[in-house]
């Protein structure tokens, strides 16, 4: 009990920890950025003011004001979100749609919204629009079934619906203003919260995410079920490919290779503009840099894929080889798992395996004349967070405390440092017992050397008053055996001997 | 306590909640059926004779004697399946097979089953003997795998191989009374069971229905095992459009577009006899006026998603939009959840979306020379009934507790009936306890005015017998919140904030 | 408690119970494996010593030494693998690649994998090089990810890298001895720990091991993703059958057809010798004579069901209608069920299924130029996996418990035993319960007729000590339905009732 008071109430201790966070994070953040969770808040002014009355400069000064800016429009704008609360309904739902715009890179933050919709103007106008009507429908749907009111809010039932309006649009064979496709746009978006709730309701038994598979298969839904061969709603053209591409490295565009990295993150909106995807950049950056530099590693990671696996070039500028990586580059570098460096190092393994797997799902669906949409992505990504490992450093956050890489981190050490704690107490605890143990029994024996008793009262003497400390020191041994039973390492030999010639576990 | 026994003696109150069944049935049911569950059935007489003794006239008499007799031969036929229990086991079996035909539309009657065979003879004969087969086989394979005998009884195994057996008549190239096909008819029939119980471990998960899911399977099995090109089993041709469909809307003939709503139930048989149609809408009226009304609905909605989808004149005619729709209306509309203007409604929405995914499956699983079987009801049904929604409107039935729409109507009215009455008898009791609290407070108030103590003795007075009843407040409070707490109004709010910034519930 | 006191001090007991088991093995095992299961070690020597103190013969002696020996190398090779312990680790991963290699036939044997090795060099010696280099890179990755280090030794992260190690060198069409393709490889078969855990994660839920699904994966990905036109990975070229077989009864021949059942279970490895499926075919009977016996039964059951489909004869003969036949025989057939009569029926039918959706998924992928892999084998083992029935005779041994046929059918046999005992225990006690009560009642009666009291000094006597009595045995007949309620007859009828109407338990 002590040592909790203690914790909670020294502030040094605090600043300590975050301290070694900043220093981590320094490269990615470049200083402006110090990441407070939302929870610290109450703490956060004590923190700062000992900091400012401990070294008041100028340039401190400022960094704090910064910081206190910086907590406003980066992360996911909780007290923005706070104070919107109490707006009257048709400015939240415009705060629901722009966060539901972010959410596709799992940013949920309004300010990356309209940076977004921004970009998306600047590629297409008429796709924009169709965004906006498939953001705004579903997330209408959402309210009408009764969803959620929280995860509506965080734009969790937006971001399909844009994805289901742009890519619509984006393969329609019909040109841009074919005001119809405005009817099936509507119908599928506010299909999406139907689809993606009974998709929660499976994939929530193992505490995973829906991605965008309700997107990609209300997009595949509506482009197979109509086909390129349509009278009222045509499709563009997708065929398997049935000769050789044409790959030769004399050939390779370096330029057009280093543009194809933002034209990647473009791509996630099915947008081919590399202004559209450095805009992206900008908006992802925003809210969190980890999550921008991870964007930018899979985008990398994609391009290289495609060289190594021999696809034409044009695939390889367009982006197409990016898109999926940048989003199972970010998924799992920070954003369902804590960041460390063996997830870093899992989100570049999954960003190349999902470039394989987008590989194959095109060569698969454009049998059916459909393009991957980001189904190698969620499968991917849903592959590599069902992963069980008995190492702790790979630690999947429980969803309810996801939120954005640098928040999770925060929440991830704060729990390895309770978990320290907790140890430590534990073993203070079992010392404490056994020194005391000690004096008793030193007593003992002095009592026995001064006291000139016979030996029968001698006896009585030690059996009398032993007895209960022994009896204490086995039941503290036995809880702190129960205690370590549920730690990691006794349970990694159970399974040892009963699997070692069975299934399980495989 | 004393509210339940009133409860459950009170015949005016359990009278009450019947006239306002009946009074909303009855646009569906045109008077003459007035469902009663099982569980009810001690009570039915007395009612009856309460009834009967208040309003004496011979219309109410008549009406009697045909409820009465409509309660024999509607709904599930309880009284009958009861009476079947001691008979000899090939009449058992007998009744088996047909209950498994109507099951194919969630219909648990023989009576509708025998008419229904009499439609698929109607259409063909060789069809009609491959259906049989297959029903029995799939019963008598359940039988073998020792599969739990109610379901058995209710034909529940059977009917995945009605359509196995039937749709590979149907889609066999080798032409009627090609008698070899009975061979991988039987096969295919007897692994039925198998397939079903596998599913249902899965779906289970869930409290999901397997559907026709085992029949899907088996049939594109046998289908694409064989295929076209097959010397033994060969299959008829199907193939991918690729060319523009000749679709104008001068050429709609109106009459067959009519004709294409019994058709599309027909076809849900592989009929496309419009008769057939009509007399397994007759079938369907007999045992559930509701499921009737949304096959109808449902067959209406398939017609309209085609038009609108620029379908070929052909197939909308020939009721291939309509079966699946049929289905997945009756499914959603008052079969697992109870009928509400919500849960109707939805079932309309859900019609559509099938009616989508009907057309983007066949034309994928043309592909592969298979027809989209009810694939598109299954996914879609299974869709909309994996929804989870914060209003108590859209309830979900138990598995284990779903029987036919007006009997699934009784249970949600008793078991909401309940809740009220439980909500009140609470609120009662806190009144009560507040009751009490003040007049003894009132007690020790007078006590205190009255009687001229010393402050010490005072003292006393108040705290003996105060303390045991502010204890008791407390208590009962606590267990009013605990209680509330599992209602799901209060954890509307938890989830909220922990998933506005995170993933959960989606 | 003084009966199960019995069981485990008196070895005669003990030793029946192998008698029977070895007496039911002869057929299969030719007298010279005894199956004695790791845990009943201790006990072993006491039980040979009563054996050979009976009986002193020479023969016997024999026997003794043959037993001991087979210990060594039968089964899953377990003081082996204890003494393995011990070792350098590179020692160990030998260990464990010889065992991953094995396991592809669910034998967790090194010398199995050594034959197995021998019997793929006689193959292809760059098929063996691939194989090899995919089991240790799966191992190595397994380690890297901290995997259970029992599933790692058991060699269950080596099969699926042996089988992407030789299939993507089978399938490739750049010829043998082409070095780039070990990139792919190695890539893939690191890739497998992965999707072999987060198939696990899913799996699990079902008690269901992942069998070669992560492998299908992977290749089908690799295939898929390159595709016969690709410049830097080319596979061969996989087509839809469009035209009619040419299949006549008069060009069968017997020799070939007599020849596939090796070559069928060398196909598993994907090699067509049938020299070489013999080898494979000692390997299996050197571990475990019922799985080696399953897996002629299963290659002999695709061979006549490739004939009842009217497949290419060449197809036949080369064994593609086998290899996935001979796995889902040996999965069923005693390896996660109890080997009984029923379940090798089951084995048997679970077979002529695998070979219909061998077909069926032959075709279907063939379409993608993807080979079926042994996807037939998973889906079929699962589904007959995944069956629930009410027959007791069909026990799903738990995943943990699965280890070889024959160990697997002493841990049956023992709970069973154990089942029976407790039963008898149960009714003993009943029974004694039962004689107690009717002692005290005939001493009541005795104490009423021999003593003259008043009626009420008779009405005190009888209830005073007559009540305690009453009470324990409304108690103890309590507890008695409690348990039996737990047991498997009374529930039958629960549901029953249920799911009459309803739509449980399918």
């Amino acid at each position: 009990m002590p040592e909790t008071q203690f914790l909670e109430l020294n502030p040094t201790f605090v600043r300590t920890s975050n301290f070694e966070q900043s220093k981590e994070l320094q490269p990615l953040m470049a200083n402006t950025v110090q990441p407070v969770s939302v929870q610290n808040k109450q703490q956060t002014p004590t923190e700062q003011n000992g900091h400012q009355s401990s070294i008041p400069s100028t340039s401190k000064k400022i960094k704090g004001a910064l910081t206190r800016f910086a907590l406003y429009f980066c992360g996911d704008m909780a007290p923005f979100a706070e104070w919107m609360k109490g707006q009257f309904i048709l400015i939240q739902i415009v705060d629901w749609v722009l966060r539901g715009a972010a959410q596709v890179m799992f940013v949920n933050n309004p300010l990356s919204g309209i940076i977004i919709f921004a970009g998306l103007i600047l590629q297409n106008r008429w796709w924009a629009l169709n965004g906006f009507v498939g953001t705004l429908s579903a997330t209408i749907s959402a309210m009408i079934l009764k969803q959620n009111r929280g995860a509506i809010a965080a734009g969790l039932y937006g971001y399909n619906g844009i994805l289901v309006g742009l890519l619509m649009a984006v393969f329609s064979n019909a040109g841009d203003w074919y005001w119809w496709l405005l009817f099936p746009n509507i119908f599928m978006s506010m299909a999406c919260p139907v689809v993606s709730s009974a998709l929660a309701s499976i994939n929530s038994r193992w505490d995973l995410p829906v991605f965008t598979l309700p997107f990609n298969i209300l997009v595949c839904l509506h482009m197979v079920a109509t086909g390129h061969y349509n009278v009222y709603f045509p499709q563009v053209l997708i065929e398997p490919a049935s000769t050789f591409p044409n790959v030769s490295w004399s050939g390779l565009n370096y330029n057009l290779l280093f543009r194809s990295i933002p034209v990647g993150i473009g791509q996630v909106y099915g947008c081919d503009n590399p202004w559209t995807g450095i805009i992206f950049i900008i908006a992802l950056f925003i809210s969190s840099p980890i999550t921008c530099a991870h964007a930018v590693i899979g985008s990398a990671v994609g391009m290289v894929s495609g060289l190594a696996l021999a696809a034409p070039f044009d695939n390889i500028y367009s982006g197409l080889w990016g898109y999926n990586c940048v989003l199972a580059c970010i998924a799992i570098g920070g954003m369902f798992y804590a960041l460390t460096w063996q997830t870093h190092l899992l989100s570049v393994a999954c960003a190349f395996f999902c470039a394989y797997l987008g590989s194959a799902l095109s060569n698969v669906m454009a049998t059916f004349g459909l393009p991957a949409c980001t189904w190698p992505f969620c499968l991917s990504a849903l592959t590599f967070l069902l992963i069980t490992t008995e190492t702790k450093t790979i630690y999947k956050l429980p969803l309810a405390k996801v939120a954005y890489p640098e928040k999770n981190l925060i929440y991830f050490w704060k729990m390895k440092k309770e978990e320290r704690t907790e140890k430590w107490k534990k073993i203070q605890e079992l010392e404490k017992i056994a020194e005391e143990l000690k004096i008793a029994m030193e007593g003992k024996e002095k009592q026995l050397m001064i006291n000139t008793m016979t030996a029968e009262e001698v006896k009585i003497s030690i059996e009398g008053p032993e007895k209960p400390e022994q009896k204490q020191v086995e039941v503290s041994m036995e809880t702190a055996n129960t205690e370590t039973g549920n730690g990691p390492t006794i349970p990694e030999s159970t399974p040892d001997t009963g699997t070692t010639d069975g299934y399980a576990d495989v």
